[in-house]
């Protein structure tokens, strides 16, 4: 990996710092290089404003001087009443180069914030990086697909169980993989729920990690009647074109839940905790409507595993996830 | 670890040629060691004799002069038709030291060999070995317990099922678990498959790798009725107790052995292979009995986790399985 690709994957790190609180507008990262030092870094503030870049070049001020920024994303090149627009801030900040994760799909940037900067005198690259694309998924899957990016998040037993017969299901997965899932949900928009599981565990569904409570994400239930108040209902899982400002909906189950989104294609990434238990009891999905075991293969590859205390994370990701 | 473990560490892993062609006797393993070089090794022969001491000592010759015998079982004191009492052959072979892995429960010996060894003036000791308790498993827990280590083979998706809701199943895994399957047929005494999977599948479950055909256990089907030519029917999972001359049994499923053994809380080792699938289909095991989510924790230990192709083969072992 090349310096540039490092300084790059640093700021798509602190990107993560921005999520969820930046919506509607992609968490992005950026930090300017002097001479091998961090002279200033900045994400996306609350509510979208001010970017990444606004914010670390504000930081840096002379400092920026001859230095190198790092931006995951491209900066935009519209400018709006919330201000002006990033490729006049980055061209006007005294930089003498700029390096680019992840070019901007938005029609408004698209290529338009690099050649502006460029104009300006600045040597200005694109440098294609995975982890500012990793970073920026949900956005960038929301931009080709209208729909936000879909983690299903599953806690199961080594047979695939999320509950015994009896309905008994607190808890299968320890505290430490418990806390795990609180630090997901505070790194996606919304959260769903299937309408059995609203009704059966009534979740808090909220974030309780200390310093994080804010980033509790949107409420939805998967359910065609009425939800209780503090949570949005959410018709079917193709209905979730219609969720404005949501790039990352983390899907929670139930088993129903689950499956219909697994039916409707809907499922980008799998967060899999998996217990050192045998249960003989309830399945972790239904019937999604595999006619052939030829389809099931190929479809998820597996991007992390983790222990967490007793229990192992492993995450997954469609296919089609890598393909955009 | 000291130089005496990693040599019995040695010996154990040899053993594992000895299995399960050694049956109706463990499968030992002894290497004799001078001045830091392996003089010669052995282990038991197809049938149980002669014994892994007699091997490598015939194979040494003079060269065990002043040497040392590391062995994973206490040499036996017990002198028979089908040849002479190890501990008499080790006594004579003009060694200087014994290094024994596991002290052997059978009355006949228990603590007689190692006795008679000291006895004839050579410096013996008892060094209590894992990796030699391990390689005899199956052997000590029929000591103590009177029947058969039972190892349970699940070979299953990421949501727990062994096949489609059409039965479909195969292959969820691929070539290379279903290869170690094979690898792990070849070192069990007998296996074992319900009667509705003998039915539905009419599995051969032989050893097909090349030199290891020979090796193929004694079949078993759990069923109250008849069985095929060359198979032979268990009554319930209670009944391995009559499985003469069986230390390690493979149970191959499907669900309902599998429960069926669960139920009876007579599975010491889980051998899961888990393919990057998502099914939604059958589920591995039916209700075996928990009562509690309590009762499942702290069951199952895992022991190894490797990956094969695509797959993960993980082991588990029952906490009990450690304290005898």
């Amino acid at each position: 990996m090349s310096e540039d690709a490092r300084w790059l994957a640093a700021a798509a790190a602190l990107a993560g710092r921005a999520r969820p609180l930046s919506r509607p507008n992609p968490g992005v990262g950026a930090i300017v290089v002097k001479e091998g030092c961090v002279v200033a870094r900045g994400w996306t503030q609350p509510g979208g404003r001010p970017h990444a870049e606004a914010v670390a070049l504000a930081a840096a001020g002379d400092a920026a001087r001859g230095a190198t920024l790092y931006v995951t994303l491209e900066p935009c090149a519209h400018r709006s009443l919330r201000g002006p627009a990033c490729a006049d801030i980055v061209s006007a900040a005294g930089l003498e180069r700029v390096v680019i994760g992840v070019m901007d799909p938005d029609p408004r940037t698209a290529g338009a914030g690099l050649a502006r900067i460029r104009a300006a005198g600045l040597s200005a690259h694109y440098l294609p990086s995975d982890a500012c694309a990793r970073s920026l998924s949900g956005y960038l899957l929301s931009s080709r697909l209208g729909r936000p990016e879909v983690t299903l998040k599953l806690a199961l037993s080594l047979d695939g169980c999320i509950a015994l017969t009896s309905g008994e299901s607190q808890w299968i997965t320890g505290a430490e993989a418990r806390a795990h899932t609180h630090a997901m949900r505070a790194r996606h928009d919304a959260i769903l729920v299937g309408g059995g599981t609203l009704r059966a565990d009534s979740p808090r569904l909220d974030v309780r990690l200390p310093g994080l409570e804010s980033r509790s994400p949107d409420r939805w239930v998967l359910t065609g009647g009425g939800v209780p108040v503090g949570w949005r209902a959410l018709s079917s899982p193709e209905a979730i074109t219609t969720m404005q400002g949501v790039h990352h909906l983390f899907v929670e189950g139930g088993a129903r839940a689950a499956t219909a989104f697994l039916k409707a294609g809907l499922v980008d990434r799998l967060l899999i905790y998996r217990a050192p238990v045998l249960l003989g009891g309830r399945p972790a999905l239904g019937d999604f409507g595999l006619s052939a075991l030829a389809q099931a293969h190929g479809v998820w590859h597996m991007t992390e595993r983790r222990q967490l205390g007793r229990d192992t994370l492993e995450v997954y990701e469609a296919r089609k996830l890598h393909e955009g």
